[in-house]
């Protein structure tokens, strides 16, 4: 296959847009996109979307969005692979293009969180678990996570507030970053005295909903020519697969399928773990952070906590995380996440991010998680 | 890109399976493919599906299944195109596979639909159409196609009758299919008779609902060795979008979408419409029947019915179609449609059809319609 690379980016600020439809906030991010890229349309259009039969009672979405966006193409669909859909969205329009099938394609996530009741939000993000032996017992998403929290916390001795590093990076970063949700600063005290969730997990250990969109533009590498800027290529691509059920996996507090997906990246990018100079993770929860972080080679198992306590996790640090606030406070419109991190990766690798940006950054990971670790997503972007 | 070919196809019977749940049904049709392919696993599993989120609480369906049939495999993803889902996933995993990123891989088809209160599911179909300017406005999505057949009726001079033979072939050739849901036939009588659902459309033009799961094993042509009975490659897939909802559409009783996707794969195939042995269509409505055969180059504009009353679609006929049933009669689990499309075309090329097999079938295509002709995705599969 021939190699890929991104030729623009697109965003929506992540927040309560109710005065915009689903197809309001994919336009937007697509029109950017297409500004960026300085290209009119596109071959191929792959939207990342996990809620919108429920929440916006529309499915179709590729057609739905194509039709929008005046692009009446030939490919348009939608992929669903829970909170990981924008990256697998990602990955179908890479091979589509890389393939030849294509000459171009965009990814688009997209979600819109905010339009019904909080309480079906809660019974909608647990389609991600599973239906008969986890949601309809009672356990919601968080709920799950917590389990596993608690269980981290027990076996390896670490107290609740050794967590707070990862959701104070998170917030100091996103206050530079114009499209975040969250643009503010937490403090440790903070952090500790947060309303409860789902013991031991808090409100500021959990990462936000959200409505928003965001995108990117796909070309075969050799197709780019002078752009003025450092050209974005696409390094690695893997998924991997675990148990759906948490009570199905021999090591709950292991992240097989990321320590699985990003392995694979790391061998079609030819790097090793300590090469990444920014690694946008899937912080939904300040535990996922842990063990996405020890599950792609960063910290023995059971001793990720220690990478924030000492700051290797902030933009100066040795492995610079959620530089532009992560799911955390950049916010967690779900099937966009995995596009929010493309585009942030994107953008340390152009060397766009002001306060936050990762000096001399020349190749990022983004890692995409839906359900509990069931299905995870691993991108390398690299400058060529 | 490399070619590839259909390795093994399984299915279920499509019914109301009460005892059955969403996994049950992929994992009967997964194994029976994985059995009559003669393979263990596959390396990616694509699944079609349109209503599991609402339906079943359940998404994340690539992982779900990959999960339940013991295939922790690399790639796992559901992809969603309406009513177009299961051709949608086959043609993700044909890409997986030509393009040399995967070996092997297998679509299912898969969708769950008497789980819910009738009303519910009529509401839930609604979402295969625009949300805002049409289910939100009271039309159901047989209501959409009932405008349609009526204008059609209008402008070429129809009667509602003259659609009846589409009807009785599909009944007809069901009665020899253990898959199909609705083993009977019926008369012109009865269709004349039949209970009124959307004024033109009655029970005998629209095809019933139902839960259902079929799947085909993609792997490189070149790696089918001595199979003992014909191999079915792939020889065009093409996909192209319309307008979602159908007053966007200059032509509102013209099907683009088909039209462009039908031409493209014959082209790629290098063939033309009249080297088709056998065309299974996309009949959820006895309008849809028409306006396929239309924009595939079958009949003049408006002229469609008479290839039903002069017998032209029948097994034995210049066209034949919805040779296994149709959505009609073999019934239409609507995201795993496109998939029973796929097998039973290899069935028919593979000669397994016993009284509805078409003599000396070698080249066959299956058109999948996601939305009121929004969506249409064609294969054409020939023996090679």
């Amino acid at each position: 296959m021939r190699q890929v690379a991104i030729l623009g980016i697109g965003q929506t600020k992540i927040d309560e847009h109710w005065d915009k439809s689903l197809r309001d906030l994919a336009g937007e991010a697509i029109f950017a996109t297409l500004q960026d890229a300085g290209r009119e349309s596109a071959e191929g259009l792959f939207i990342g979307n996990m809620l919108s039969g429920i929440v916006d009672h529309q499915n179709n979405l590729g057609t739905y969005i194509a039709d929008w966006v005046g692009m009446l193409i030939s490919e348009a669909v939608k992929i669903e692979a829970a909170c990981a859909s924008g990256a697998a969205a990602f990955r179908s329009a890479l091979i589509a293009v890389a393939s030849g099938e294509l000459d171009s394609a965009i990814a688009v996530g997209i979600e819109k969180m905010t339009d019904i009741h909080p309480h079906d939000i809660t019974s909608a993000l647990a389609t991600a678990a599973d239906a008969d032996y986890e949601a309809e017992q009672g356990v919601s998403f968080v709920g799950l996570n917590a389990l596993i929290m608690r269980r981290y916390m027990h076996e390896y001795g670490w107290k609740h507030a050794d967590f707070a590093p990862f959701s104070i990076n998170a917030h100091t970063n996103a206050l530079h970053n114009p499209y975040a949700r969250l643009q503010f600063a937490i403090t440790q005290d903070e952090f500790n005295r947060a309303h409860m969730v789902a013991s031991p997990i808090n409100l500021l250990d959990a990462s936000p909903i959200g409505d928003g969109a965001a995108a990117a533009y796909i070309v075969p590498l050799d197709e780019v020519g002078q752009v003025g800027r450092s050209v974005v290529a696409v390094a690695g691509s893997a998924v991997a697969t675990d148990t759906l059920a948490i009570h199905d996996r021999p090591e709950p507090l292991f992240l097989t399928a990321a320590y699985k997906s990003a392995k694979r990246a790391y061998e079609q990018a030819g790097l090793e773990p300590q090469q990444i100079d920014v690694f946008e993770l899937h912080d939904a929860f300040s535990i996922m952070t842990a063990l996405s972080l020890e599950a792609c080679g960063y910290a023995e198992r059971g001793k990720a906590p220690r990478l924030g306590l000492e700051g290797a996790i902030t933009p100066t640090g040795s492995i610079p995380i959620c530089t532009r606030g992560g799911l955390k406070a950049r916010g967690h419109p779900v099937g966009a996440t995995g596009m929010y991190q493309i585009v942030e990766v994107v953008q340390q690798l152009r060397g766009e991010c002001g306060e936050t940006q990762v000096d001399g950054a020349k190749i990022g990971m983004a890692q995409n998680i839906g359900g509990s670790g069931a299905t995870i997503v691993t991108h390398i972007l690299k400058t060529s």
